[in-house]
């Protein structure tokens, strides 16, 4: 491509409003323009990238056996009527009604729609498994776009669902779906990890999330230091310290605490480490039949996090969980919520397995201004009821029982989730089994952000001058710059004949053959773009026949004789 | 790909509701589904087509120099009202609000979005011309969505938008635009033609539409017998006849044709031939300060019709045109509709050319009951005002100077405009000229409909077996069919042989391999499909080493040596 037939549009100064450092470089790069909030338009440059990464995706998908489709961005009402979705959808589905007043939505996702395809289409389990997917505009009306094309309203999405006799075969998909976004991303050349995620209140029973670590990523993600083992903060398993408890060494005492409520306050006060405390925390139970949710006490330690997600697991705990009015805690407990403790507590008490494993710690006595120190299970206080409802923190021995636990930040940019029959059975989707009865069919969806692809890998592959592209999805592979080209008939020589050859051997060039563009701005325009070879040609160069590159990456230049530039290509440059 | 693994959804029966040929056999062949009306899914086997179609648009528009964008689906009312449009455009621009309630609509087209665009990216005349084209969804909400995908609501478009700094630049650009259509149409392998449009209300200097000639389009398009002339009917100039006007040679009469009304009627009573009478036709004039209209008469031949948008281009008469109420005529002239003439007509007078080469014809009298016969212009009424404002019709001698005039039906395919500055003047869209002073662009703007290219191309290519693709769209080029794969051994492994060797020689092959599939079946599914190349795969061939050999287009079959076969596909599969 010549620069002089090709949109460059970037911009010297940062947008004021772009936090994110993908939104910045997006648009300082000449990547993508606002439309209106959460609305972008791909410039030349950016649809490049976004078409390299869709046909990564969509070769990847074919080679697993997947088969594309295309369905309609607006959708009918009636289906997500029957699915249940019509009412449960939050603001974030854009309802519309067309000319006839008939209501219909822009499509956040395709369950429904493919859920009523394929109950048409399929009626036998010889059709079955079947795995169908598009690439395809997604529009999610966000209340608060930001970042970019990170959480735009309209985006590029690739969406899959597979169909299935049973679990078995689900779960046959679901591992080749693991494989498949494992070889996409890797492809793409991300550092990505699947991670073990929440299955929500559709409760499905196995869900991945595909991250990309980077600094700027909204989602907290456990590793393993030795192991594959990865999952969201939420979800990863925190095992009870090694070993027995430790015996009791102390009385347990009842201290005057005045006006110290936190944790810190009171480890401060009482002279002991935060993980040598515990925590009180007065959650709603699930309601009787009366529509009243009793108190239930959970206790984790002083330096820990709850988990609300593994809270919500508790058998009689409410969902979503929710902590208890205070007026009422102080009521029913006869103390305020920073003096609260399990000792002689006449509640459900659920105890973590790092709290359960203290001996000699401190808690509040439920009189306001007082706190126990030496207290020890089984002797002071009965403990029932041992759970996991914490975060695990760094340093946490692995659930996978090898290594201590890390945690990056995350950009999730895919989800695969074994749906199972929560569309097939609201929709009554079936196929005849061997033995001629309706089987209701069971379901699998995967879904990759294709435009957040783009974002995520900038954010993470980037320095001072801007993008760093990995080379699958470089939008050019070389940047061919010439040096005062409009005065120097050898350089303009010598740069067409380099643009042929290169352009031949089937290369991705961008040749900056602007007439009297200025050799500065167009070497930092080639590295805020982000490509990732460059090639400049110049009087001085070619009177000993060579020509300086660079690669994006590194710091160094090194000269190359013009006749061996080919080659050096075809080795640097994948 | 097996067929074993991709979804064939062929329907014995054609659905009811489908009228147009390319409907029916796009449902049988299993090639959309219908979600809603005029929203369909695109099925395995159609996106296949689909997508054929839109890379060679991408590979041609490339060719052309232009660049590609992605402009978002939904678009904010604003730019819209800048243009003038959210008022103008009816009810198949869908509105929507979103949360915030603010106004959008979905895209039916991009004007204001790229005009928007290139006014905040383009800053100098250096940067032009440039033409930025996209492949992306739009809906229109069709009052009657009809014919499947070829009028439906969401549908696949390419539209270009070019910008330039005069008309001689947009004139260039607009040549390429025509030339790139003519390359992309040929190698899809349409009979298609290139067609002088109206340029409508918009008022732009010229307009091309593409049309596919199918008996089931919905336009009528006039040919040259001997040129590249073609027009839409409605466009085509009608030419005076060749030579003078004959002399007169029958006095005038005044003749009783008591209740005859229609030039039918009329000419049958007179003995004469329609074309040997004209039609007086009562159109309303533009109003005046006071909101009056005055009369205005039209003749044409009585064998001829009368063309409105010729008509309404003639000064003083109303756009749109709009006939008399016969009241008026009767108060205002002294007759009837079926008997009025141009004779002593007290009104502005227009005459066709062709009406106004007559001599001794027959005309009403404006007198109920009454007609003149051996009528003679410039005798016996005055000849001022000679227009064209008639149809041709088969045999007019070609406006372009060679051959006569033949007509056909065609489906618009595609669209080339020349905008001028409607859209740039409205929303201040201007580069700096050389001399520094801010300059409204000139646009042109380029459409092809790619959803509706594989339905016209069903209407131009199909028999009573079902579609027959042209090669370079064909869902696959090959159909491998085996004969009792699953009871003979030989069968089966030679067939996968010639399935390796062909997909490795780069064919897409469609190899039915299908486990007791029926072969009548398979045959037919091959044919309804409409691939083009079939090879079929049985025992007694293979006795002889031999399979047999089918074209879609051709009845006969011809058995081709096994070990020929690659050969021979390499010479008849382009």
């Amino acid at each position: 491509m010549r620069a002089s037939r090709f949109l460059i549009a970037t911009l010297k100064e940062s947008p004021s409003d772009a936090v994110a450092v993908s939104h910045q470089l997006m648009l300082r790069a000449g990547l993508i323009r606002q439309l209106a909030s959460g609305l972008y338009t791909w410039l030349p440059l950016g649809l490049r990238v976004l078409r390299k990464v869709e046909n990564i995706v969509r070769e990847e998908m074919d080679r697993s056996g997947a088969q594309e489709v295309l369905m309609p961005v607006v959708q009918p009402a009636e289906l997500w009527e029957e699915s249940g979705r019509w009412e449960q959808y939050g603001p974030e589905l854009l309802r519309i009604d067309d000319r006839h007043n008939n209501p219909f939505c822009l499509g956040p996702t395709h369950e429904e729609v493919i859920t009523d395809l394929i109950r048409n289409e399929l009626k036998s389990y010889k059709q079955l498994p079947a795995n169908f997917y598009q690439i395809q505009t997604k529009f999610r009306d966000e209340v608060r776009p930001r970042f970019g094309i990170m959480r735009a309203r309209e985006f590029l999405m690739k969406d899959a669902y597979s169909f299935h006799m049973d679990q078995d075969s689900l779960q046959d998909t679901y591992d080749v779906m693991h494989e498949t976004y494992c070889n996409i991303f890797s492809r793409i050349g991300l550092n990505f990890r699947p991670v073990l995620a929440d299955t929500g209140s559709i409760g499905g029973s196995s869900s991945h999330e595909f991250h990309v670590l980077a600094d700027s990523g909204e989602d907290d993600i456990a590793f393993s230091t030795d192991s594959d083992f990865a999952a969201n903060v939420e979800l990863a398993e925190a095992l009870a310290p090694a070993g027995e408890r430790p015996a009791a060494s102390q009385d347990m005492h009842e201290v005057a605490t005045p006006g110290q409520h936190t944790i810190e306050e009171v480890s401060q006060f009482l002279k002991l480490e935060a993980s040598q405390t515990v925590k009180t925390l007065i959650v709603l139970g699930e309601a009787d039949e009366d529509g009243n949710q009793k108190l239930i006490a959970l206790v984790v330690r002083g330096d820990h996090e709850l988990n609300d997600i593994k809270a919500e697991k508790i058998p009689g705990v409410a969902a979503p969980m929710a902590f208890a009015p205070e007026g009422r805690i102080k009521e029913e407990l006869g103390a305020g919520v920073g003096s609260l403790g399990p000792v002689g507590l006449d509640i459900d008490v659920f105890v973590d397995r790092s709290a359960a494993h203290l001996a000699d710690f401190a808690c509040g006595a439920n009189k306001d201004g007082f706190h126990l120190t030496g207290v020890n299970w089984e002797r002071d206080l009965p403990l029932a009821n041992v759970v996991d409802i914490r975060n695990v923190v760094v340093g946490d021995p692995s659930p996978c029982g090898q290594g201590t636990i890390e945690i990056k930040r995350g950009i999730e940019v895919g989800h695969i989730f074994q749906l199972g029959q929560k569309y097939s059975e609201a929709m009554n989707a079936a196929v005849l089994d061997e033995n001629g009865k309706q089987r209701t069919m069971t379901m699998g969806c995967y879904g990759i952000g294709v435009s957040r692809v783009v974002a995520s890998a900038i954010e993470q592959n980037f320095d001072d001058n801007g993008i760093i592209w990995p080379e699958a999805i470089a939008p050019f592979q070389i940047a061919l710059v010439p040096i005062n080209m409009h005065k120097s008939e050898a350089v303009a020589a010598k740069c067409e004949e380099l643009y042929s050859t290169l352009t031949a051997a089937g290369y991705d060039v961008l040749f900056m053959d602007e007439e009297k563009a200025r050799l500065g701005v167009m070497l930092a325009n080639t590295e805020l773009m982000g490509i990732p070879h460059r090639v400049v040609v110049g009087d001085r160069g070619l009177e000993n026949n060579t020509v300086e590159y660079k690669a994006r990456r590194d710091a160094d230049k090194q000269e190359i004789a013009v006749d061996q530039l080919l080659d050096f290509i075809k080795e640097n440059v994948k």
